[in-house]
């Protein structure tokens, strides 16, 4: 096998970008940033499963039109999302008449689809691409969990999914570009516990970082910041002692999404934020911003994944891990 | 929007494939072809659902020792299925240190997965990728349907979901092509019953398939075939009508997979076979064996997949559906 690491020959920027976010979201630490909210969470729809659908429409929609650009310029959407069969990025979809490939890469989507997409546009496949994840708290909590009604308690390693829909336009001009890309490998290390997917996902994180610094002969120190998707308090530390364990310290430059978008200390969500959304909105709200105004000059962003279903986890098998990851930096 | 079609910069090898079957498939039209066949379709696990991952494990692996190829020369795999979750993939995924994109696409991901490998081998960035998708009549039903012991009687415009696997290695040497991949949009054209995939599918077939006549200015007389995924008898003949209206006749060249694998007259599929195995272990039983043996030099290979979920139906939304496309030459 070669390098997992893929030098794009072209660096891609993200030309523009936008997050839509519920009730919760806004209330929380970066309260005032997503570009759309909705305190009911609903965006007008009846059932949870097409706000979430809805969400995606206007996260594509908000983010061509900050930027004055038609769909039309759009080549293809690389889209994904938690719900079964992944409606909520179809039924988006069905609003586009863009070629749509859809990803299933749990809470590590968004950064898969930046992947991807980032890599047809630099080899001049596309010359612009959308990315697209979503979830949302009220239909991941029914589909995964227990239904709203019964008011279920939830364990203290657990993380709340996040109710937000991230979309981003890769390609055409901006400051803040894609150079590269590490896509990530399953990793299964023997987790089973669906209230601690944190822990399940750390070691696909401190797989593909190691790979990242052992391949790109780089050190941490080279990053102003490395993001990681969501791993909420419990991944986020494991993590960290997974790296210190192969010689590798990113304390200093370590943020966790699932632990910027909530407040865990006064918001009820245990561990932190988790779901499609979390790193998408988190990514759009917070984070490229900062980096085109230059505050953070060269980052790498991962985003991580849970690879089970409520079956498999009925059925005894443990919770395979992927962390996809791509480097992004300022201009100068 | 630029052209849809996309003509590879090189064409790309299939260089190994291998296909996976149950035993309604190993008694089919295509008995004799598979490369493994269970007649008990459990391949040696206890539960449906891992029966499936174990499928997509021995494809790959039979793929890759078909040829003495190490799984070490796979840079990624793409792979997905219809399982909630995907799990099914990215379970098989465990068993290989190997880059992971997972793909959904419904009946459609073997050509999803064959558009973005060969795209992705094609410019450079990797030699050589594996794409695997998976079906299986007894994890799909419970899921999709009713418990197998309900003993339920299918509609007749309804199809048999396909037991089977196909993985096929792309890059590297061989006789058969990809020079040309067209990815779908998706079409919701208002059909909401869920016993009627075909129909739903179709339209997004007879876009997928108008949009490849009218951006690459051939005729359909220009091929051999012209392989469909899995529309079955119904979803065909809409096909048929559908592209006679926008002036394009394919009845000379036309062959669909669902028609294909199973023989709808003596077996009791209903309208034919259906899911993300029907389209791939077709390919690789039969279409990829008689491109080799030089009886078909040219053809279109497109797999439609229906984009809605159990939970998408009881909730009355419409069936949306996307088909993706892929040329396939032989040698001279």
């Amino acid at each position: 096998m070669r390098n997992r690491l893929i030098k794009l020959p072209n660096p891609v920027p993200f030309s523009s970008w936008a997050s839509i976010a519920g009730k919760w979201e806004s209330e929380g630490p970066l309260r005032g940033k997503f570009d759309l909210v909705d305190i009911t969470s609903r965006f007008g729809k009846k059932t949870w499963e097409k706000s979430e659908s809805e969400m995606q429409r206007l996260a594509l929609e908000t983010a061509l039109k900050k930027k004055d650009l038609s769909p039309e310029i759009i080549d293809a959407v690389f889209a994904g999302d938690l719900i079964n069969q992944c409606t909520s990025s179809s039924h988006a979809m069905v609003n586009f008449q863009i070629p749509y490939f859809g990803l299933y890469g749990a809470c590590s989507t968004s950064v898969e689809g930046l992947v991807l997409a980032a890599t047809m546009i630099s080899t001049g496949i596309y010359k612009q691409c959308g990315v697209i994840s979503s979830s949302h708290f009220c239909s991941a909590q029914r589909q995964f969990r227990f239904p709203l009604e019964y008011g279920a308690i939830s364990a203290p390693t657990s993380q709340r999914t996040v109710t937000g829909a991230g979309a981003f336009v890769l390609g055409g001009e901006g400051v803040a570009q894609i150079t590269e890309v590490l896509p990530g490998i399953v990793v299964d290390s023997g987790v089973s516990d669906i209230n601690n997917m944190g822990a399940g996902m750390a070691p696909a994180a401190a797989d593909t970082l190691a790979t990242y610094f052992r391949e790109s002969c780089v050190e941490p120190e080279e990053f102003c910041a490395i993001f990681t998707g969501d791993l909420g308090a419990e991944g986020s530390a494991l993590l960290i002692e997974l790296l210190l364990m192969r010689g590798i310290d990113i304390r200093k430059q370590h943020q966790d999404c699932g632990l910027m978008i909530f407040d865990k200390n006064r918001q009820d969500v245990s561990s932190g934020g988790s779901g499609c959304g979390c790193a998408a909105t988190t990514l759009a709200a917070e984070v490229l911003p900062r980096v085109i105004a230059g505050e953070l000059k060269k980052i790498l962003f991962i985003a991580t994944g849970a690879l089970m279903s409520p079956l498999s986890i009925h059925q005894g098998e443990d919770i395979p891990a992927i962390a996809h990851l791509v480097r992004i930096e300022g201009g100068q």
